[in-house]
């Protein structure tokens, strides 16, 4: 089994350690594909990042289905471009949001999300009531520190986000945290035994639960809203992304 | 007052059919500017088209901000790139799904959805819960006709959107209607003689609620959420839509 | 276009103060008619008194009715006899809540409402659940100053109301305030000004939104819920309000 | 103990039904005292009728207060005036309408309400929200029947409104029917034997839960939103009912 | 009319408590019954405790058939087996969280509940959500007193549960509080008097309550999800539990 | 990795269907241990049923901790038992309902329910709102198939249960299936190739996420709510299950 995680960011070392998270976890028998896009920015912490950011995610989900890949995770905690790329891909697609909003459920009744930015708290809490979890979710914290300086060993950011995670679980009386950023993944373990409590990163809980779907033969229903998108012109810089009618997928990107 | 209506996709016919909605309801002081990206797919039915318009309506609000634009109309149902377009734009943006959702209930207790395609229902759902309307929407139904055959007169689009609504009001027992398409602005006011009930056109309702919070002094909270994207390196293909350090926008397209 | 911005309560003063709020945002061609009842409390700070209140609220809109207005704004932020004067009146009917509820989340995720008396919270919660804005707003903060003494200038009513906004937007993190009573209609400025995020007036959104439903073509349904009541005795007191078989209004008090 | 019920309304024959309904169920040691405003409409189909009507409920519960009365029940389905009375009752009060979806799921996890006229739906779903049993009931049905027709035997009112309500427990599956109008509580018992379903007349609910309330030492709280409203003056035609300094009540009409 | 309060526990200090808690509001013609499980944890402090007190319920509600019980009230606060007894029961059965959530949003808006152990809160969020009062309760706080120890004289029981109501009510600013625990049924006068709002007890909610239910003439519906269970096997150490063809119930225990 | 899956009723046909529908997903290194409990009824379609079920789980749990199990599924649609197994087991804990529901959301944004009998509906629309999936859910209808009916080859299950999926798909617009009880799981693939939908079987997206939830390193949180049940005397016919001070845990049936 192939599955394909798409960071949809441009930054090689987050590409590098969310492939690290997820082939961790992935078990026997799955490889784990760890791809950027060609195109986006740096990091996403605004929505008008995560605009840019699902065009990227699109590109490599069309490569993928190219390359027979099973399924998809899409691991930045907004989930960009995540219905849509449901609409390209023949397997299940599953965002890092949505995959640890479900795991955190599944060992806890509550729980609260330890997140990167402040600014990024409005778009995690659209996603819990997407997904049904708003009442499961007792708080979105933020700790302040920019994504890309999550992996700067001086940072202190293992140390931030340990205390966070701690302070929210005894203020918000939760059971259990969700780790709402990719570049948190390196943290789950030690945020965990420090803590006692189940800490979930998105990554490995998507990569699993995608890899689940795929052997209990589940895929996105092609019946109505997800069946593929229609063959359509699309004039200047995105016509790459056009859809066209043979069923070849062309390359979007020069 | 100076108000751009964004048409998210590629139609100049449908460009100028919003724009005359818009300024129909416009009133007096109220300059309306209608535009369309130059690139993007020449309809919206799918969620990957949504995510390849949200760029394009990303494009026209910073020409639009270079231009002293005061609010912005995001003219299809799907709201496509409207949080990201808050945090570029000094004035409000309003999307057209949620202003018709708003002004709905203004003037009935429950309305239901008439639109296009069938495969767009999930998104109006998700819409719908985002901004509180969920159970103020008895249903959501679709006439199965594609967005840019409502302007060919012989589809006969009106009349078939006319008996929708007309069963819609019966079926779900409310007492208002919204249209689910931008392609459908010009029919709302025969529709809404023909059925006896208000109709509403998201266009319309965007445009004068948009002067409306103007005229009010309310315009998109700068605080944390919806504050300036920061400054930050783009890649690739849509490297144009860097935010730069200097607060001129950069042009995002050649 | 004329507005009938209605104030439910019997002080002259509070009259006034609405009526220049709301002349200050209408807009070129609105004609603003600030009136009050012929009867009713002098404040509004209890369920006992918008029940009363609701009456006079009635009165105005028949009169209002006779003499052609084109809107009418309910300005208590109780929103008391709103569906009713729906029911009475040709044109749109707005509450000062409903309205300031609907502005503030166009301009932000979420907001907190900050209001004169705590008994009046569960009135706002009410309401809040009532128009689907209940997960929008964050929490009810209450100042402890009575209605009518928020105009008095030797209260420092403003400088109360400005700091229990700015501990709202820190305690509860979010982005937009709403003042939660008419009274506090001419502090709108100062304090969005003093902490920096949009700060709802009701009366102003009201006002504006009332004008934009008319300019969109908008007006409450009459299929059901809302059309006229039915002609029918009323005995006793409130004799001058009942409807009757011909089409003209009665004047209803002497 | 002494339970004064309340009709809204000003129609003598209404009052007597309530009345007996209520002394039905009332059980040992609780005295029924049936009553009817001095002022109000003949029935109560719209908003508008509700507003004049909780005119008429206040006056009957501040009499009460001076009589001594240990509870109160508002016996109109819309619930008019419930809150106020609260303000001013020492003893619990509750809404028939309240009352029946209380005991309607305690008696069945989901049930539908069949009410006289359609216009009234609306209302019937606010208070449905309003009490927290918005998932529990199914659907609202109405007849079409207006109120003071339940009662004339030649009208076919019983077989009407048992045809709504076993129609009701076929197509919405629900385990029980709640009457949606006090003129029909004399219709309970026939009913329910006819279809095999509880079936909940809300004056009977109010009734046995008011008494229940007051055995179990349960009174309104007056901490913060039903404390006695303030002494504040009324000025014209509603003067009687100013509450004034004096803890004696005043007489509220002439 | 005869009442069956079961006391899910084996503790018979806890049915005499319970069962003096329940006579005291009982009021004229109602013989109330407390009982126990012959078999059963000493106290119900986790999931897996209340799983086999469900047991011991069903157990009385069986014997309590044979006996011509007319209503069952479930004393504990976790309403172990409650949909179960329902289907055994020919009247009304009520459980003591469910009963105490429905009077607390008879004599107040919001209330907050206060239990025994932090480790019970999950399931009175769960009931809560169950029975539509998940947006009527702001908090649910924990003692941390065990069960046992709620009679305790020498534990400060009644100290401590008195300071954490009253703490509830400033923090949450609710206007009522909810006992969590039957253990606490002594307590609610003192408590009560001591912090000036209404304080609910479960017992005595649930008992007045099913005496209301009989005297409406109202009892669980028995035409689908409540229906007497079918007949079938049960092999085992529960074999005395299994529903046989004869109409006669079978003596569940040896 | 072991994965226990608990079919909670007494039929051995049924424990090996399930045993073989888990064994079919479960992947590599994963060993499925399908057992029943030693007491309980010969299939669960009531809550009576259910209640009674539970005891049999805890059973089966309590075993599995002592033989080392990894992970556990408790494979009845109505989830029996399943928080009191999550406080017993070192692993995670999946309930067929619970994952089910789970399941289908990641492949599909609404689905229905097909069932057994339609008096299981209301444990289903608990569960759903338990697990924060009501809104994903539109409907749940039943074939009124008994449980044990559904292997009879002579039954045409197979072909009333596709039939009911097939008009659940088109009545309720829905874009997937969940079968709402683990009799029905042979079908799963039959129904889905007949269908064109996905359709989901709890007992394989159970056991698929219970091995996902092992792989990620995730355990049921035992800060609080599902720590171990404190030790405590169980007299009478249920002793067996009494938790004792040692950690070896006892045998819970002779």
């Amino acid at each position: 089994m192939r599955i394909r995680v798409v960071n949809p960011n441009t930054t090689r070392a987050m590409t590098d350690l969310i492939g690290r998270s997820a082939r961790v976890v992935a078990g026997p028998g799955v490889h784990v594909d760890a791809v950027q896009p060609t195109t986006g920015p740096a990091s996403i912490e605004s929505h008008y990042e995560e605009a840019l950011a699902a065009v990227g995610v699109l590109e490599q989900v069309r490569l993928g289905e190219a390359a027979g890949v099973d399924a998809y995770v899409v691991a930045c905690f907004g989930d960009p471009g995540l219905d849509a790329a449901r609409e390209l891909a023949h397997g299940p697609v599953l965002g890092i949001a949505e995959a640890a909003f479900h795991a955190a459920t599944m060992v806890a009744r509550r729980f609260s999300v330890v997140t990167s930015l402040g600014r990024t708290a409005g778009r995690a809490h659209e996603l819990l009531d997407r997904y049904g979890f708003a009442r499961a979710c007792a708080a979105v914290h933020a700790c302040e520190i920019p994504v890309l300086a999550l992996e700067d060993p001086t940072s202190g950011a293992l140390e931030h986000v340990t205390a966070a995670c701690r302070a929210a679980v005894e203020a918000d009386d939760v059971d259990a945290v969700v780790l709402g950023c990719a570049g948190m993944a390196a943290f789950t373990g030690r945020i965990s035994d420090a803590i006692g409590v189940p800490v979930v990163d998105g990554v490995a809980a998507a990569t699993t639960f995608a890899a689940a779907l795929v052997r209990a033969g589940l895929r996105t229903s092609a019946r109505s809203e997800y069946a593929p998108p229609p063959p359509k012109p699309v004039p200047g810089l995105l016509g790459g992304f056009a859809i066209r009618q043979t069923s070849a997928p062309a390359l979007p990107v020069a």
